[in-house]
Parts: structure tokens; sequence; C-alpha cells
């Protein structure tokens, strides 16, 4: 491990760099810490891939981060490894790890009034029903819609494109439909995937007044600031005055990880360590 | 190797299902032979991943076609792979492989009266710049454009839907944009990827009146059949007259692929078989 400092490392892991904006979140609710991020973008995305696989690689990229990188806490920033793999991340590493799902679910809850809640996602994210399920164990009902075109929409930079509008309206007029067919009224929609709080000014304006919408990052950040706290009072040395440390590492492309993370950030990645996870 | 049949096996690669375009091609011009396809679905898109990490996958799926499946002949169906490893394949494997950029290029020379040549393809090939050489050794001049979002729109099954016609649009308008300011007069456009055969009614709706749409598929599965043919001779066995057979593989995602492969070969693809490259 290359923590010189004596803070705790908090290890934050995405398929990709969509992550990022959880690692935004987080540097907002509890700056001063070493964050360890990791995209395994040699082997992106996870959203359309098997349960198996998803675990296989998402168990390889936690070991990294709590093996080689000291991580003493797991953010699992990736809605899919979150909804499909985080039971067998949570066995396979000895720290606490925390996923998207249940804190966007638990956000969910608080924003809703109706009950009724709207969900979008990968599709791997809604073939799990994992945010259906979390929502339903809170008395909520939800409906879920994978929106496969939005990632690429992202990654193609037209987050404020007149075809990005009109996909997402299609997506949410689909979605609604659906709802209504169930007579349910939503009044929340929660973006479940990393990438979609990118679209958020688009999506906002593609849904009706009075519906809220939900970055299930931005709550994965605030749950895990809590949780850490928590374990942090018996850690003297984790303090907001110290300065931010953050390393980032990725398993392939780290140029365009260097290119297209500050986007997600909201501020330069920095150098981008290359990882070989053997994948 | 599983070849019961005295039949030499064509081995077919892609990193996903768009490959079965270039199945489907040989299917036609070379039926009653034995062939088996590999879609290394657990680590597509290859588009967007560095060099590196495509030659090795492409060389781990060659060695499975070539090793356990018998294969004395590879077509590299994957446009990505052809341009990034095609040296690095045939370095690995003690067959002939033939990738389809070089036979794209020579449709390219047959169909342009002008030698100019437009090329629209993923990311990483049209980085990789291999059209483009491909195109200068015979003597024409071209100009690449990557369109990352057209494979997802394939995927989610938008073929014929306006917003794919609207992003073909954008796309070519920007392509025919840099060529008319390299004072070119472009009359053929090269289909750079696997996918995009299936977009070919909107690509030919978008481009003017005398331009020739190419399919590198096509052209590919024609350059094997005329090399194959050659080996052939001396193999009294490989004859039209036989059965075709047809043994699909893919590392992940096996009902995927047999839902969505039958829309790319334009025939059911049968029983998938799961295989782990370990990657």
């Amino acid at each position: 491990m290359i923590n010189s400092s004596t803070r705790p490392t908090i290890g934050v892991f995405d398929s990709g760099f969509g992550g990022l904006t959880v690692l935004q979140a987080l540097l907002t609710y509890l700056p001063g810490a070493r964050y360890a991020f990791l995209g395994d973008t040699a082997r992106l995305p996870y959203g359309s891939k098997s349960r198996r696989t998803i675990a296989r690689y998402a168990i390889e990229s936690a070991h990294f981060l709590v093996r080689e990188q000291g991580a003493e806490f797991l953010v699992i920033a990736c809605n899919t490894a979150s909804a499909l793999a985080l039971d067998a991340i949570q066995d396979a590493v000895p720290v606490p790890v925390l996923g998207v799902i249940e804190p966007g679910a638990k956000a969910a809850l608080e924003a809703s009034r109706t009950g009724d809640v709207l969900v979008i996602a990968t599709d791997a994210t809604v073939q799990s029903h994992a945010y259906a399920s979390a929502c339903h164990a809170r008395g909520l009902r939800a409906v879920e819609k994978a929106c496969p075109l939005l990632v690429p929409l992202v990654e193609e930079g037209w987050t404020n494109h007149p075809i990005t509008a009109e996909v997402i309206r299609i997506y949410l007029d689909e979605l609604w439909a659906e709802a209504t067919q169930k007579a349910m009224h939503p009044d929340a929609l929660v973006l479940g995937c990393t990438h979609y709080p990118l679209l958020r000014p688009l999506i906002e304006a593609a849904v009706p007044p009075g519906v809220q919408v939900i970055d299930s990052a931005a709550a994965a950040a605030h749950a895990a600031v809590l949780q850490f706290n928590g374990r942090a009072a018996a850690h003297p040395a984790s303090s907001g005055e110290q300065q931010t440390e953050i390393h980032c590492f990725a398993t392939d492309s780290v140029e365009k990880f260097e290119r297209l993370g500050s986007r997600f950030l909201g501020r330069p990645v920095g150098k981008v360590g290359l990882v070989d996870l053997g994948g």
C-alpha cells in the first residue's frame, strides 16, 4: 500500500469514470481525506454483462483498493456492481462496503409524498430489480427503466444536445406511461447511474413540475460520510483541516480517463495510474 | 477441438455479435463449411480501449478458435481488432488470418472514381488510422470519423428510428464538411464497423446520390472466400454440397447473444456456448 499519510483511505470504485460524480460529492461532504479511485475501464461497461462476470470484476477491483491502496472503507460508486455484486464484494474484503442503491432508495423515501417512485438505470441494474427491491422494502412502489443510450450520449459529450433531450423525452414518456398504467402517481425520479447527474438539467426539464430528481451518487456520498464519521471518531488523524489527497487509477485508457474524468469530477483528476487486474 | 467433420473450420472472431454480419456474408459466399464464431462479449466494446488491451483480448480469442475449435483459417470480423491487432494475432497463431480493413479499402478503390473516400468507424479504429493508411496505400484519399453513438443505437434496436436518422445526419454532415474543407469530392463511404450494415438503409438515405456505401463486412467475407477457396482446392472434403455447420460462442451473456445475434446473422444463431477466457 502506498498510503504515506496517517489518515485512513476511502476507496471509491466504478466500472468507468462515472463514479467520479460520487467522489465529487464525497469531496464536498468530507474534504481533507485521502481518496483512492479505481475505474475498471478495460472492462466497462458492466451494465450489459452478467452477474457472475460483474462480481468477479468488482471483487478484483475491491482487492486492489484494499490490498494495494490500503482502503479502510469502500464506496461502490457503480450502480451495476452495487445492484449485482454488493454482497459478493462485502464477503471478499475485510472493510465496510457501501453501495449506491440503498442510499438512493432512502433518498427517494425522503423525497416522495405519494410513495410512487421512478428509477432510470442501465440494463443490468434494471434487470436486477435492486432499486425496486430497496424501494419496496421501504414501502415505496417503483417502476424502473433501462436507458442504455444515455451513457454513450454523455461520453460523446452531448450533455446539452437536442438529440439527448429527445432521447430523454422518449425514455421518460415510456416510463411515465407504464407508471400511469399501474395507477401510480410518481413524484420522485432516481438517477440510478453515475453518468446521469451530468444530464440533470435536461432530465429536470423533461419531468413534470413537482417531481424531484434524486441523484443516488450524492445520496451515497452523504451516507458514506455519516458511516465514515462514525468510524473516524476513533481515528484522530482524519480531519477536514488536512489537504485532500486524490489518487486515480484505471485499468485502461488513462489518457481518456484524464481527458473525460475532469468533466465528472468537476476538477482536474491529475495523473492517472494504470493498473493491470489481469482481466 | 470439437470438429467431428472432415471439413476445415473457419473461425470468425468479433468483440461482440456485430461480426455475425461477416459470418452472414460468408454463409452466402461459402455455404457448406464449418464455422466457429466467438464473440468476446465479456470485454466488449473494444472500440474505446487501448491497443495493448485489444491485442491481448484478441489473441486470447484467436487461441480459443484455433486451439479449441481447430480453426484453420481466421477472419477477424472486428474492425477495432483488425485495425489495432492484426499483426499481433497473425504472430500468435499458425493459421492464415484475414482482417476487415484491407478488404474494405480494396472495395473502396473499386467503387471510387474520384479517389476520395469517407470512412465511419469506432473511436479506436479511427484513432488507429488503419483505414486511412490502407486507402493511402492504394492511392486513395480518405477522411475518417468516429461515430460512437451508432453501436448503442443499433443495440437499442433503433435501426429505423428518427433519432438514429438524425444522429447519422449530424455525423455525416461533420464528415462532409471536413472533406469539403480539404477540397475532396468523396463518392464512397466505407462502413468500418460490423454494426453499421444494420443501419445501411438510413445511411444510404443520408448520403448524396452517386455516393456508394461500402460494407467492409461483405468485402472481408468475399476476400476470405477467395483466399479460402485457394487453400481448399487441396482439401477435397470442403464442398458447398455439405450442410453448413455454425457453432457460436460468447464470453458472457449467451442469452443476450442468442436474442440479438439473429438480428445480425439474419437467421437463428442456435445454442451459444459460454467460454471463459479468464479475463
